[in-house]
């Protein structure tokens, strides 16, 4: 299906030639790609990868296969992209599925040194198999670091879908922020909130939307268990809270758009912040204003980070550090590169970021607010819009 | 956290000394596990990977240690069973996350040959680092094999813990059912009844329950886009369709209990089927009741394979076949070994497999249910216990 937002054929195959030349270039006789965000980038072929190996591969004259089980195979015959598909029955099944893959190499004349992202299909949920090289007795090239130098610089249609993204993620969040209230619990909130902004994205784009995301099936805005003094630990599993007075909540917000994700996460606090909380949080914020600032094309993804640093040195605060800046965001929720000192990466227009410094105190808890950030020629702009004041983001009791 | 339904410490203790056996046995310094569902299975650790590698490391005299980024370090420390936690503190940073990883090992004496599940952390979400044998100038045996024979084994807690997970799934199952009717979306009704299954299920084992699951944050059911016809295309992505009469729907149900999953897919018809429908459903069930009761100790896992081809064979339905009978399932929702006719795995006491042969046809939709059978000294036991017949999964019109 091509629609008005999604990636059209012509950008995907855009896609591959830089991938095919990288292949020519480097004498390869093809790419073999395993990895579900590298087919989806590169073909629009949607899939939760199981135990079944799935494959994308490319000859070294532009010829496209997809390897996949009987399962998939009307699934990847609908992609205009790929001029053939071949599949095998089942996976373990006699002879092995990977006997398959490679006489489907052999035919297409990838049996000299083959480029790959992984040697093999990976050991997922129970799969065994033989590594490429031990399969096609052949030498294999990781083609791993182009592939996602390449996934870095989002084109107009990408952004437009991240765009997108913040959009409903914005929705997820507001009706989160006005459900949250004393005596509720974080998971009725979470769900009555993503349920209600869900319904009202396919409402809106339903015919024009697919998800295509392992991670989320829709727009949602949620708590990860970041409540009162859990806030401290970051990416905690959620539990099932209940709010009370004096707590102070980091939340996240999102929704995939044809894959594509955006970050909102915010601090929030029930009831009136007091001096200490209010001391963290605009740190907090100022911590954010630096590293916006400083995100411009020409600089060093470790340049941010250290700009970050320097604030929390000066204001003496790195005992309430734990993470980096930020991170790229795409097809993945978290990719390269990263706002991180030990990332030399030069940032370049078409990049986006999450923007999300943050403190934690095992006594008031975690304070962090994240947003998206996309590179432009002349600085970069922010996506998110959802305000980042305290008073806004305060809870009446 | 130790709770009434939750894996004791002493069952932990019994995991690691089973793969410490097999260290020592294999003559290895030490074991390096990087799978989160691994590591959740020998130390209870539970954790979402993603570019900040994490391991678990045992050395030949038992002694357990954590590596883990600075945002887990307190998450890490709470855990009974580790006497280190090693941390870095953040990635890609300067120097390398894996020069702290190295430390740690050297400083165990994990020198010589080390025993890994997979060669250095795997390149996810933009992570890049080196191969674990490069890393430590040593060899390097994969250990996987021998934990996916350990992990197939469920014990009676783990057991418990998949019986708990079938009543939610249960619920939010009839949940689905009651809510499906003509006009309503698949999303609407996926998203009702997974909000009051789950809120329910946190209503009465709140205070002892824990998802830790990264495909799912508590029980659930939903349709996956497998509606009137496109039910015949297994495992499609979800959109947003409308309830039609006549269309025949393949569900699924689940809810994980402290990361353990159980599996329940039904078919159901809005309406009257019609005599290809019903004839369809029959043979479905039917294949069903050949493969639960061929499922027996000492008997291979091909064997129930073959036995249900033999009923496609016999009744002219390979033209509707797409998959092997079932897959094992536990602690991931796909797990080794397979109802396949490539499988040679002895089936034993203990294993815990979903029984879901399915019939698939372009013009008629798919017909598909799954149920999950615990194997015991005597044969086994559906644990599952949703109605199966055809009245029973009608949608009134």
């Amino acid at each position: 299906m091509e629609t008005s937002i999604s990636i059209t054929s012509e950008e995907f195959s855009e896609r591959v030639d830089k991938l095919l030349g990288k292949v020519i270039d480097d004498g390869l006789s093809g790419a073999v790609i395993f990895d579900s965000h590298y087919i989806l980038y590169y073909t629009g072929f949607a899939f939760i990868p199981t135990e079944r190996p799935i494959a994308f591969v490319m000859n070294s004259s532009g010829e496209m296969g997809l390897f996949v089980p009987r399962l998939e195979v009307e699934h990847a015959q609908s992609n205009s992209l790929i001029q053939r598909v071949d599949h095998y029955l089942e996976y373990p099944y006699k002879p092995h599925p990977t006997s398959v893959l490679k006489d489907m190499l052999l035919d297409m004349g990838i049996t000299g040194q083959i480029g790959v992202d992984h040697d093999g299909y990976p050991w997922i949920l129970g799969y065994r198999g033989p590594d490429l090289s031990e399969l096609m007795e052949s030498r294999t090239a990781k083609l791993t670091g182009f592939i996602e130098d390449q996934m870095m610089i989002k084109s107009k249609a990408e952004l437009a879908l991240i765009r997108e993204s913040v959009k409903w993620g914005h929705l997820a969040h507001v009706l989160l922020q006005r459900y949250t209230e004393v005596g509720a619990t974080e998971t009725e909130v979470s769900q009555l909130a993503s349920q209600e902004a869900n319904q009202t994205m396919l409402d809106t784009i339903g015919p024009i939307y697919r998800a295509q995301s392992p991670f989320s099936d829709g727009a949602g805005a949620g708590y990860r268990g970041q409540i009162g003094r859990n806030a401290a630990i970051p990416h905690a599993l959620a539990n099932n809270i209940v709010f009370m007075e004096g707590d102070i909540l980091v939340t996240g917000a999102g929704a995939p758009v044809w894959g594509y994700n955006s970050e909102l996460e915010r601090t929030m606090i029930i009831g009136s912040a007091n001096d200490h909380q209010k001391h963290m949080f605009e740190h907090m914020v100022a911590l954010q204003d630096i590293a916006m600032s400083a995100i411009l094309p020409g600089v060093k993804c470790a340049d941010i980070d250290k700009a970050a640093r320097a604030y929390y040195e000066a204001n003496n605060l790195m005992n309430y550090w734990k993470h980096h800046v930020g991170h790229a965001i795409g097809l993945r929720y978290h990719e390269a590169p990263f706002l991180d000192i030990g990332d030399q990466t030069v940032i370049q227009p078409g990049m986006v970021f999450t923007v999300e410094p943050g403190l934690y105190s095992p006594e008031l808890g975690g304070f962090r607010h994240s947003d998206t950030v996309a590179v432009n020629e002349e600085g970069n702009e922010i996506l998110t819009y959802y305000p980042r004041d305290l008073e806004s983001l305060t809870i009446p009791v």
